[in-house]
């Protein structure tokens, strides 16, 4: 039997000790954790980047990982402190839209049911869990570090709860269910018959540009990639291929546009919420 | 059995490689260590920014893990190596000031006997070893790498020894007896009849302004806190609660001030020394 | 039994999720892996200063060691994904010159034959696999991950071989035997009868400049180092010790330049590349 793997999350840096205070909070339970970080540097109480991190990076754990993510502005609060079962894995989050993408995967359509396009991009909105998760509000607190502070839930909340499931205890005797759940505005383009209009959701340590576009929907040849006032034509295969700027099937499976050996944020000026238009050449 | 716990801090960052050099020292004596870090994004050669981070997170483990500290501008020179244990934690590292906050928590009354008040905030001092702790000057080099390099004695010294330490050698065989201990004089604010004039400490990766007070002294809603030409009324009870600059008792459990989606720090052109002084409102 | 050791160098830094992709691709197939960082800051698309880390600390972890190691512009381009054995341990990496300092510490004279000197430094060149050691192209993609992206083969080619490898995989297995691969041309200061010629190599995060000239070969108290403008006569004990700018012998047992509580490289303007002369003192 190998240990049981828990996920970290969070805008906390790696400089003060607070990472390493949720890992001892999870040592004090479950002595032989698998403790891994995802990352600990979201910007400071950026939810919407945070959920981007969570949504593409944790599901590609093995089934049974539980995930812990905290960016947590409404930290003392009465945000609520949640757990989700989704696809397999266990998500342990305050409810500020940090899961936006995990619930996303799991509903219809993208969300269980849409959300206004243009308007509110990034907004959070309260929805439907999808069917076929479960969500439970985190209001046991036989499985919280006691004094609980009112600063710090990632240490007295949520990195305990998680040690606790890990160790067995089911989401359910965590906390009472719950129907609904906070989405942000993230996800939906605005298809109109000849063109998309996306975002750009999450631009990465490279420089990077990751928008809510499906590369997949597209073909590679024919496409044509506007942001500002430039013009890329076609898919390339590599980051080298361009030699320049380019637009490409990001990892995380959404359009990227790059900049071989360079950051394409800088050179476009480009920041997440940068409109995105994608069309088909003749 | 779980396998023991070390814990790493230092002021190394993560980009050169260093910190995985100390994992590859303990890995070839305890292959099944279980290792983390605390931060290695201390200040370069801030001793006592450091001794504030081993001071708030290393008590948090479970008892009987083995902490190694290096922040240690004075590698090489005759500062000494030592070896401290304390409520049931082991602690490795340079006699600088590092371990100041892990030794007053078990002194009586803060340190073992008083140090100078306003003068000298942060500087050294050699003081007795608290009663219930031991500690030992570390001078058995076979539990060291060798050749001990001039310039990285957390890979050649620190890392061994507590890799040692955690396999089961006792500290007293890594060393012999000392009586005395280097403490930085951070922890003593000065009280008068109707104030407590204490300080900043710490300033977190968020901007917030950890102090030398300790918070459950206050009386939450009574205290007026002054720091520059600000005056705070009351503590809050979360950081979204101010709506801006605020009062709090940290997770770490001392008066913290911070500013609501902010940098405290940055508002008030705060940095450790910063005064701070608490009265109670009529 | 302790589990296999795979260890992680990259130039993804740890904001967006990437090395923690990389973990979720090894614990999928190999759930009792024991990982460790050794940088992710290597700087973007720095294959030189990702050789220099992978060169210094990769060897020093147990033999039997898995290392991959992923600064990759040519990702998606005809550039090699290789295996290398080497020492005892095991490489997985592209074939862009990151395995210079491994694959020259095997070879006689440094290198299995001369690089050009002065020309050239950091130029690849392709040269001839130490005999001691022995080398793979990976191309056999049922050890990948499918479908394999076209812009992160850290997470679907070279962790997932690692993985498969440190589970008992032979690397021949896992591709074709290759005769040659690539050098950086860093290592070879050119040597005059009263003068050895050297470059920086590396900068590490405190600023200390690590030289191409080896520090055993010096006599401490005779030579003169010059760089820049400036002479350091002798080398020091400590870095203390110059109360200035100093010359020590480095961890890694390269000459080192260092300022006493601060930044050599910030100091005299240098970086990778600067010239550094070493003459003996009648």
């Amino acid at each position: 039997m190998s240990t049981p793997v828990i996920t970290l999350t969070s805008d906390f840096g790696l400089r003060d000790g607070f990472v390493a205070a949720m890992r001892a909070a999870i040592l004090g339970i479950l002595p032989d954790a698998s403790i891994v970080d995802i990352s600990h540097d979201v910007p400071p109480q950026d939810v919407a980047q945070g959920a981007f991190i969570v949504g593409t990076t944790c599901p590609r754990f093995p089934e049974g990982t539980v995930h812990v993510a905290v960016v947590d502005p409404g930290v003392g609060t009465d945000r609520r402190p949640v757990v989700l079962m989704a696809g397999g894995h266990v998500y342990v989050a305050p409810d500020n839209g940090l899961l936006t993408y995990i619930l996303s995967a799991h509903g219809a359509g993208g969300y269980p049911q849409p959300l206004a396009r243009e308007d509110g991009f990034g907004m959070p909105t309260r929805l439907p869990v999808p069917e076929v998760c479960s969500a439970y509000l985190l209001n046991r607190d036989a499985y919280w570090l006691a004094p609980v502070s009112r600063t710090f839930h990632g240490r007295d909340i949520f990195a305990p709860v998680a040690a606790h499931i890990a160790s067995g205890v089911r989401p359910g005797d965590a906390g009472e269910p719950v129907d609904t759940l906070t989405y942000l505005n993230l996800l939906h383009p605005v298809r109109e018959e000849d063109a998309i209009h996306g975002r750009v959701i999450y631009v990465d340590g490279f420089g990077n540009l990751a928008t809510n576009l499906v590369a997949r929907e597209m073909e590679e040849t024919k496409v044509v990639v506007e942001i500002g006032s430039r013009r890329i034509f076609g898919l390339s295969d590599s980051y080298a291929a361009g030699g320049g700027l380019l637009a490409i099937a990001g990892s995380h499976g959404y359009l990227e546009i790059a900049l071989t050996n360079g950051s394409a944020a800088r050179r476009l000026r480009a920041a997440v919420g940068t409109g995105v238009t994608v069309t088909t050449a003749g």
